[in-house]
């Protein structure tokens, strides 16, 4: 089944579902899920819908002009129209530590998710073996004060390649700089060792342990300019006990890490996701 | 703000969000709330709206009738009208235990609930005291195999006297017979102490104990002829270990039943269930 | 069952456990419940044991010195005795929400909990009707930053009288000057409505709706001088998602409040906390 | 550091604690980790306790016998002791489903688990590239009514050859024959997809989802000869809703199972799990 979903916002006003759903119905396209919220505090429209394209009456090509001026630019609605056709292709980046890599690529190979892997980028050589025990290729940058942007310049060049349309960072610990942000915007997706804004930046689970705390959590969030503050996609938690000392909070946190990390970069491939003034609506 | 809610189902079929949101459109209401749920396998549609009445072009009576003869006979659609400006009137069921009682009493009288609780029930005498602390009319039909049917018909007489809209069993310890069920369709909720269908009839936390379950769990169900088998609305589970003796079980098993009670009967106040082939949908 | 709970601490030293359960088991006792926490990265010992004093060798005033000079002394180690025969005499403080206040009342009130209530104070007259409902004694003491010290002194003057041992901050919206903290420490225990050192301070679920966090939490903890950074006792979250607006946060909240509340209490009550450099072992 | 843990039980009676304690305090062993539970309806008292071994007065050989006759032959007590030198064994069944099996692999590929995997045992093909790429050796014995007890004494042999202590059926879909089972009492571990004792047996995704219940779960548990019914190490739930496909219930379930079968094979590995009446202590 070939599906098209649109993500829209824009201000509330009256009958946007309507108009929305006429347009896809008047088409002969079926509506699959469709999802609206509305922000009463910020007065603001939100919507996802997804519906069948066997037999809708316009070409790929012509949805999106054709939303944009019969819909779109009347409501002043902002849009992204995603097509089902093309696997998405994701790039990892990793450093030293396995199990969230191993995970992401436990979960592409064996078909969970629907995705391309073209490439592995890597500061480290550690997860060198991994890679190519699944067969995929890995580049290694290992990066110092001095040549950051240099490599960075590097990875952006492999990236645009490869025709990547999601970098996931798997324990990647490199703070991502500008440059390749403003390239992947609300395209990056970091995994957080920490129920965000609780301990954020290097060390959370010293810093969970030094403080006490009952649980540990892990956020997965988009990456922006500022260390750890991007859109949270999803976070969950452990209950931990004062018996836990560092190692067993690392070593619990892992599974969380896994977790958090996998349903958010699912909620992104699904189209999910939607970002507005640094909070995601995350569409169920 | 007075608003309606309308909840629906019926075959899927194309249009259907076009149709019902262009008949409110149309008629000069604003969406709040919509949201709808096609179940693949079962080929069925679902839907909630809930819209602003202020300035809406039908009067109260008039949608109800405007709605089935524009859309839902067309489409062979059943549908649910509520309008939020009554106070839903509960009667409470309790029988010895303070917790879920109290509980309830607490949302009321704090208003953090909405409604009107005209009446007690109860087959034991013990919450008498509790019912007139908070100053609510207490009733105490004691029941024995005899006098069952009888009993049950002098309470469905202060039910119908007192316009009740929905029946809460706090841990009440009998089961409801047909002629009560029949009177009140899915309009009777109950919470059972286990994660059905696990630990279904009495005594569930021994069962749990002697099954050395590591989790122990509560279930809110609307009532149905076959005892804990009715359409589920709300479950959670709280983690127990070895150490945990049947008393302990009861002890964490009371605050679960409580919250799990709670967001049951909520569910239903906020108009978001709905009932199909023994199954509850619970909008968000 | 008499029963006597002995909570002790000192640098770690072979051979503790075998020389306290020598102590016990020589006297005539049966040890009930023992657990023991080493440490290891502060190299400290800590234990709890609790055993039965029906046949026990020493009177309940003569087990403290003799503990003191047999074990503690020569091991250098701190501790406590509580012996369970008198019910704890809780002081209950709030202002004006009900939801926790409530909570803890209906377990006083069903034996839920073996405690006293001798009083209620605030600082507001919004919950008098709650006190007096449950038959209560409220004592109201309106605080502005001028009579702060010596409204506070009035409280600790009410509290001796009262002879109270622990006092519950039900969302008491008010900060605990030292001197009330120095007069009661660890024996002040507070609930904060975020999943702390998150959100610490005013508004928290207003802080978490801006971050557009994934959870809300609630934690208790001790009172010490600097808000909100006491030891934790217990901690919870509850999930949210973008369709939760503050009034939906608060209300989730509530009953996360209520269980984080009373499940801390309820440690306390049994003996089961010990706090060590600002962090809570909280004895299972 | 080198270290022994015992696991022990017996009727309960005084100074057991006091007893075992000494026994390893005299012979100048260091208590690491103590924990004892008393069953108060059982009448039985459980313990474990793990020690450090350097400088321990008797040699490996010797503590067994000791503790024997010194302290469990006096006090009719069950024990089990183990030293931690030697790398646990563990053997995997699969049959076609991959994500336990690879989270396993990972876990054990990325030292995570202090582990040696000697043998891959399935019952298809499928799963050989996978066992391959982790350079594991991979047995493929298909199965059906005829050739079972065949089958299976030809793995019984391989697993005597490869002197492994614990076998992990990773959604290993055969029913384990009561022959295996003796020769592995409380040595095979089983991940069952869902809550037992709920929808024990096949298809138990499909159960639930006719159920409509709002959680599901996953449970690992010893295999004993009675399908599903086996002592009950790890349990956990996620929550679903009726948006939930079959389809998506596979896959939130594949989540939880890692999880909850990852989480009953390390206490096993740690030595912190013992049966008595078909239920499992878990020691923290």
């Amino acid at each position: 089944m070939t599906t098209a979903t649109l993500l829209m916002h824009c201000k509330d006003q009256q009958g946007l579902v309507a108009k929305v759903t006429r347009f896809i119905a008047e088409n002969g396209g079926n509506v699959i899920d469709l999802e609206q919220h509305v922000d009463r505090a910020e007065g603001m429209f939100f919507m996802r819908v997804n519906w069948e394209l066997n037999g809708f009456a316009l070409s790929p090509d012509e949805i999106g002009p054709a939303f944009e001026s019969q819909i779109a630019e009347p409501s002043g609605m902002s849009w992204q129209l995603h097509q089902h056709s093309a696997r998405p292709r994701v790039a990892i980046f990793v450093s030293k530590l396995a199990h969230c890599f191993h995970d992401l690529l436990a979960r592409w190979q064996s078909d969970e998710w629907d995705i391309d892997i073209p490439l592995i980028i890597s500061n480290h050589e550690d997860m060198r073996p991994v890679a190519e025990q699944f067969g995929l290729p890995y580049f290694c940058f290992p990066i110092t004060a001095e040549n950051k942007i240099e490599q960075e310049a590097k990875e952006l060049e492999l990236l645009a390649e490869h025709d990547v349309d999601l970098i996931v960072l798997a324990r990647y610990m490199q703070v991502i700089s500008p440059q390749m942000i403003e390239a992947y915007p609300e395209r990056i997706i970091n995994i957080h060792h920490s129920f965000l804004p609780a301990f954020a930046g290097a060390k959370p689970y010293h810093a969970a342990h030094a403080r006490g705390v009952k649980v540990i959590g892990a956020t997965s969030h988009y990456v922006t300019a500022e260390l750890d503050a991007g859109p949270i996609i999803e976070q969950d938690v452990t209950p931990i006990s004062h018996r836990d000392s560092i190692e067993t909070l690392v070593r619990k946190g892992r599974d969380l890490e896994k977790l958090v990390l996998a349903r958010g970069v699912l909620a992104h491939l699904q189209r999910k996701t939607l970002v507005y003034r640094n909070r995601t609506i995350v569409f169920s």
